[in-house]
C-alpha cells in the first residue's frame, strides 16, 4: 500500500476492505477479455451503500478514477482496470434486502450473482427470468449495466424489463433512489433507464429492485438438425406460430463438436450441418400435438432432418448443454467474439451476407456459430489457432470486424446485442449510432460525470 | 400573420402550413386542462420528418420555444402554450410507414391517433395493447411522451415497453433514429428510453415504431359491488390469485352515480359504496370456473356483496361503460384531478390515508375516485361547484395536493401514475423526485438543450 492516495482513502472510508497484492490487482482488474493487462491503483470491496458512497465521495475529492465492477463476466471489456483505476468491487454487497410477496419484488444488493438470485425466486416459488450460462459468476449490478440478454429473451424480454428500482450512487457520492418499485410513474426522465446499459459510466449501480413472476407452464425441450442456414428462419417461424417458445437458440456442427468433446452428448449417429434447440409450453396434449406438427410440417418441406424430445429433465439439460456448454468448450482457444444482432426479418438475408463475410475472410480459422436466432442475435466465435500469437490473432480478426461493422450498419443492426461495448467494440461503435447519437451520449456522460472519472475510455473516448 | 417572425419561418420551410387564426390559437394552444390562457406564436403543421427538421433548425437559429403537440388530451398541462411558443403539431403525420409482419412491428408517424393505430394492428390480426379512454383523440407520440398507461397496464405494461424504436427530431432539427426496431442492442445508454416520458422537452417524436402482439384469448367482464375500501385490495388478490386478470378497475358509487347520470346502465337494484370492474381470461370452463371460485370466496368473506358477468360483448361494453365514461360525464364540473400511484403492496395504508385526508379536506366538495388498482394507481377527481369561482376552486384544491404529497413521500409513491408533469405537477416533483434526482434531470436538460427551447416550464424551471 505505497501510493499515498490509499492511506486518504482508507482514512476517508473507515472500515472499508482494500487489496492491493499483486494478484487481486491481476483478479479485480479484468474480466473475461484478456486483451489488457490489468493495472488497477488497489481494489476496494465496500460492505454498504455507505462505504459506496463515501469511497465515490473520496474519489471525487481527489479525482481518481473508478471502475465499477460485479463478475466480471463480461466480454467486452467494461470492467477492465488498466490505467491506474481503482476497482470498486461490489461482491461483498451481495444479500437480499427484501423480498415482496404482494408487489412480486425482490430488491437485492448489486454484487448478488444472477443463479444466487435465482435460487431466492424459487424459494418463494416464483422465478426472475434472465438467464444464460454465466449465471453463477455473474451478478445482477453487472447484468443491469450492459442490459444483458441470454437464452430466455424471446419470452421475457431484456433485463430492462424486469428492474422495477436501482440505488445508484453518482459520482460525487450521493444516493439516487430510482423509481422504487412502483408500476406507474410518470414524473420526468426515468433516469433508472438511463443507468440501464450504461456500463458503469453514469453511476454505481448498488441496490435492484428486480421483478419476479410465476414459473412457466411445464416444458419441453426439442433437439433439431437442419440441413442448412437458409431454413433456420423458416423453422423459427413454424415453431413461433404453433407453440409458446421459452428459448430458439441455434449452433452449428463445429459447436457441437466441441461440447460433445466437452462431455455433452449427442443423441444423434448422423452428423449435420446445424441444430437447433427449442423449448416451448408443453402442459397439456394440445401443446404436444402442436409440437409434433410443427415438426413434421418442417420435416415434410425438407427443413428439419432429425430431433429429439426431451422425455425427463436430465435428458432436457442434456440438450441443454449442447448449446450452453458452447462458450465453456470453445474458452481455450481464446475465441475472438462477434455480438452482432439485426432485425429478426432481416436475419435470413443477414445470415447470407455474414456466411459469405465470415467464410471468405476466416479461410484458416475455425469459426463457432450459435445464437438466439429468435431475438436476431448471431454470436460468432473466431478460434485461435494454436500456432498463432494472440495479438496478431485479434489484429486479423479486427480486420473483419471492420467488415462485419459495414454489413451492420447496412442492415440497420447492432455491433453489440448483449454483452455491451466496453473497450472491444469501442472502435465499432458508428457502425450502430450515428454520429449525432454519439455526440448526444457524450453530452449526457459530461452532464452526469463532468471529469468523467466512471469508467473512463469506456463506450466512447 | 403580423410576426416577422413567421415570415423568416415559411420562407425556411417552403410548403409548411401555419395557423394563426385568433381560433387556431386558443384551440392548439391548450391541452384538456383549462388553467391557462393559451397565447401562442403560430400553429406550425409539417407534414414531414424534413419538415419538422427544417422547422427546429429554424426554431433554434432563432432561438424560439417550440411546444410538440399531439392530441392534447393531456391532464397536466403539457401541451400547453401560453407565453409565444410556436405550437408544433404533428396532426398531419399520421400514417402507417411500415408493419412487418415477422418482426411483428408497425412503424407509425407520431400523429396518429392511438385507436387509428389499434384499427391498423387489428386489420393484421394483431394489438397494439395500450389502450385508455382518450384512445380516440390522443396520438401515439403523445403517448410516448408521457408513457402512458391505461387500462391495461396490469397485463400489458406501459406505453415504454411496446416501443421498439423512435425517430426524434433534436433541438437543433437533426434527426435520431433510435434502436430501429431491435430486440436486442447494448451498445449504449438507451436514448429511447430518455425520450420516453420526457413530455416534448428533450426532443420533437416524429416516428414511433411499436410492437404489436396476438390478440388475448377471450375474456370475460364483471362487475362487483363491494361495501368498503378496506376490502379491495382483499378482492383484487383472491382474483389475481386464479385468473389472468386483463383489467381490474374500481370506482366509488358517486362516479357510478355520474356514469349512468350520463347514459350507462347500472345492472344493481341496489346500491354499494364501492364498485370494481374486471376483465381476465375465459376462453375455457377452468376459467370459468376459477372466476366463479373467486367471486365465491369474496363472496363468502363478505367482501363482494354482488356481481354479474357479462354474457355478451354488448354486456361487456356496458359494464365497461360504467368505468370508462366517468372522466367524460364529469368534465362538466371542470374537476380537480389528482393521479397517484404507490406500490401496490403499501395500497391498502395509503387507500386508508388518503380517505381520511380527503374526506376530511374536501368536506364540502364531491370526490370522484377511481383507478387502476391492480398497478397502484389511483385517481382522486374533486369536483368543481357551480358557484365556485375556477380559480378560488384550484386554489382549494392545490392546498390539498399540497398535503397528499406529502403523504406520496411518505408512501415512495409517484405525484404522477400516468398524466405527467407538464405545468399541473411541476410544484409538487420533489414529492417523488430527489433534490439530486430533479439536479440530474436538469443537468441532462441542459446537455440535450442548452437554449432551454424544447416546451419550456414544463417539467421544471
Amino acid at each position: 500500500m505505497s501510493d499515498p492516495r490509499l492511506a486518504s482513502l482508507t482514512a476517508a472510508v473507515p472500515g472499508l476492505h482494500l487489496k492491493t497484492a499483486p494478484d487481486d490487482l491481476a483478479f479485480y482488474g479484468r474480466d473475461w477479455t484478456r486483451r489488457w493487462t490489468p493495472a488497477p491503483l488497489a481494489i476496494a470491496l465496500p460492505d454498504s451503500v455507505a462505504q459506496v458512497k463515501a469511497v465515490m465521495a473520496w474519489a471525487h475529492a481527489n479525482g481518481v478514477a473508478v471502475v465499477p465492477s460485479g463478475g466480471r463476466t463480461g466480454l467486452s471489456g467494461g470492467a477492465v482496470a488498466a490505467n491506474g483505476e481503482l476497482v470498486l468491487s461490489l461482491e461483498r454487497m451481495n444479500k437480499v434486502i427484501e423480498f415482496d410477496r404482494v408487489d412480486r419484488l425482490m430488491t437485492v444488493q448489486a454484487g448478488m450473482a444472477l443463479e444466487a438470485l435465482h435460487n431466492v425466486a424459487a424459494e418463494h416459488g416464483l422465478i426472475y427470468p434472465v438467464d444464460f450460462a454465466a449465471r453463477g459468476s455473474c451478478t445482477i449490478g453487472g447484468n443491469i449495466a450492459t442490459n444483458a440478454g441470454g437464452i430466455r429473451v424471446i419470452r421475457y424480454g431484456n433485463t430492462r424489463e424486469w428492474i422495477a428500482g436501482l440505488k445508484v450512487v453518482t459520482v460525487s457520492g450521493e444516493l439516487l433512489e430510482l423509481n422504487r418499485g412502483l408500476v406507474k410513474n410518470s414524473s420526468g426522465y426515468d433516469l433508472r433507464q438511463l443507468m440501464i446499459a450504461s456500463e458503469g459510466t453514469l453511476g454505481v449501480i448498488v441496490e435492484a429492485t428486480v421483478k419476479l413472476t410465476d414459473p412457466p407452464p411445464p416444458t419441453n425441450v426439442m433437439l433439431l438438425a437442419l440441413p442448412s442456414f437458409e431454413v433456420l428462419m423458416e423453422v423459427f417461424a413454424a415453431f413461433r406460430e404453433r407453440l409458446q417458445l421459452e428459448a430458439f437458440e441455434f449452433f452449428t456442427d463445429l459447436a457441437l463438436k466441441h461440447t460433445t468433446a466437452h462431455g455433452a452428448l449427442n443423441p444423434f449417429a448422423e452428423v449435420y450441418p446445424y441444430y437447433v434447440v427449442t423449448e416451448y409450453a408443453a402442459g397439456d396434449e394440445a401443446a404436444e400435438a402442436a409440437a409434433m406438427a410443427a415438426f413434421e410440417h418442417c420435416a415434410g418441406q425438407g427443413w428439419v432432418l432429425d430431433g429429439v424430445i426431451s422425455t425427463s429433465v436430465e435428458q432436457a439439460q442434456q440438450i441443454w448443454r449442447l448449446r450452453e456448454g458452447i462458450t465453456e468448450a470453445v474458452a481455450r482457444y481464446t475465441p475472438y467474439k462477434n455480438d452482432v444482432a439485426v432485425r429478426i426479418s432481416r436475419m435470413p438475408a443477414f445470415l447470407a451476407r455474414c456466411q459469405s463475410l465470415i467464410g471468405g475472410a476466416y479461410p484458416h480459422f475455425e469459426v463457432v456459430w450459435f445464437g438466439h436466432i429468435g431475438d436476431g442475435n448471431l454470436h460468432i466465435n473466431v478460434l485461435k489457432p494454436d500456432g498463432l500469437g494472440q495479438d496478431e490473432f485479434v489484429a486479423q480478426c479486427e480486420q473483419v470486424t471492420k467488415l462485419l461493422a459495414q454489413v451492420l450498419a447496412e442492415f440497420d443492426g447492432s455491433i453489440s446485442a448483449e454483452h455491451g461495448i466496453g473497450l472491444v467494440k469501442k472502435p465499432y461503435l458508428s457502425s450502430t449510432r450515428s454520429p449525432v447519437e454519439i455526440a448526444l451520449m457524450q453530452s449526457v456522460k459530461r452532464a452526469l460525470d463532468p471529469q468523467g472519472l466512471l469508467n473512463p475510455g469506456k463506450l466512447f473516448d
